[in-house]
């Protein structure tokens, strides 16, 4: 399928390259299409958005909503959005304490099918899941079909069916999303990224 | 060693009871000590603490500094805090957004040894974890004496060194305390409390 990737970021990159390699077509949108370094062909946010079948958005969490308001309503009509942003603030905490922007992405656009996704990890985890052993990504969307796509591209990233754990409605991406100081409490404490949790039961 | 429990609720029961099982003298502290089906003796909140090595909170997360307010610095200073509560709102919101009980616990009684643990599972796992195979419990606290004491109590409870994540310190409790809205939402998914994370690296 078609991904458009916002942001040309480390997660950006990573997750385009492992597409790539797994047999789809990518294409970046970025605020500054000249730069080089990137491995697929770059435009801007709207013109990569509109040529798509699904938008990534590989954004600082809290520049999310706005970047695809530059985008706009219509192109994102219908379209799957796949957010794996978390929203922070320069200081490391929530920007959005007690929601998401997950669900907030949802609520300022009703007609696109919002998934979030892949927010709970380091990228290199993100795009070779099974080197850990076992671990879990969590899968949170209001429409099942949206979901369906987008753990299908977690199968081609290397994350077996058993690893995706479907928490239920975007909602729900307030868990994940709260995760995040916990991560980076792990990461200071491990001293590197590679990391994940497994949810055991 | 004696340990007081704040709190008279199924955690502090289920706690109690496995304490007394390794060999613990467990005493309770309560607003209501006149109620019957505790499993050790009951007294208040202050002469319950007062008489303790250990003084472990499990309170409501948003009650639980007011009720060692009640118990007074003077019988807190120098003892150990073992908090396991969570702060949350009658909604299941964060009380303390972007902080944490154990933190400000900690901030407030600055002659008290806080340590935060065990606040990220239910009581049936905090009691009898290798049901589940290898998982995580979270360590949090400034002094590495009183952290030694509750890896210690840890042990007793069937926790594993090697499943004992000390985070560093107490300001770090706001990982854990975050993870709850996503605890609740796989609570949700699974339908039932008998689960834990893993960290894998």
């Amino acid at each position: 399928m078609r991904i458009a990737i916002l942001g040309t970021g480390p997660v950006g990159i990573a997750l385009g390259n492992a597409f790539i390699a797994a047999g789809h077509d990518v294409v970046y949108g970025s605020r500054s299409p000249e730069k080089d370094g990137r491995p697929a062909p770059v435009t801007t946010t709207a013109i990569a958005a509109d040529s798509a079948d699904l938008i990534l958005t590989a954004l600082p969490g809290a520049a999310a909503i706005s970047t695809l308001e530059a985008v706009g309503d219509d192109v994102l009509a219908g379209k799957i959005v796949l957010d794996v942003s978390n929203a922070v603030t320069p200081e490391g905490a929530l920007a959005y304490p007690n929601d998401s922007v997950g669900r907030l992405m949802q609520e300022r656009f009703p007609d696109a099918k919002v998934v979030k996704s892949l927010s709970t990890m380091y990228h290199g985890v993100m795009t070779d899941p099974t080197a850990l052993g076992a671990t879990t990504v969590y899968v949170s969307g209001n429409d099942d079909d949206a979901k369906n796509v987008v753990k299908s591209l977690l199968s081609d990233l290397g994350w077996p069916e058993a690893s995706q754990f479907d928490l239920g409605g975007i909602e729900t991406a307030v868990g994940p999303e709260h995760y995040i100081p916990l991560f980076f409490m792990t990461l200071q404490a491990v001293g590197a990224p590679v990391f994940n949790i497994n949810v055991v039961r």
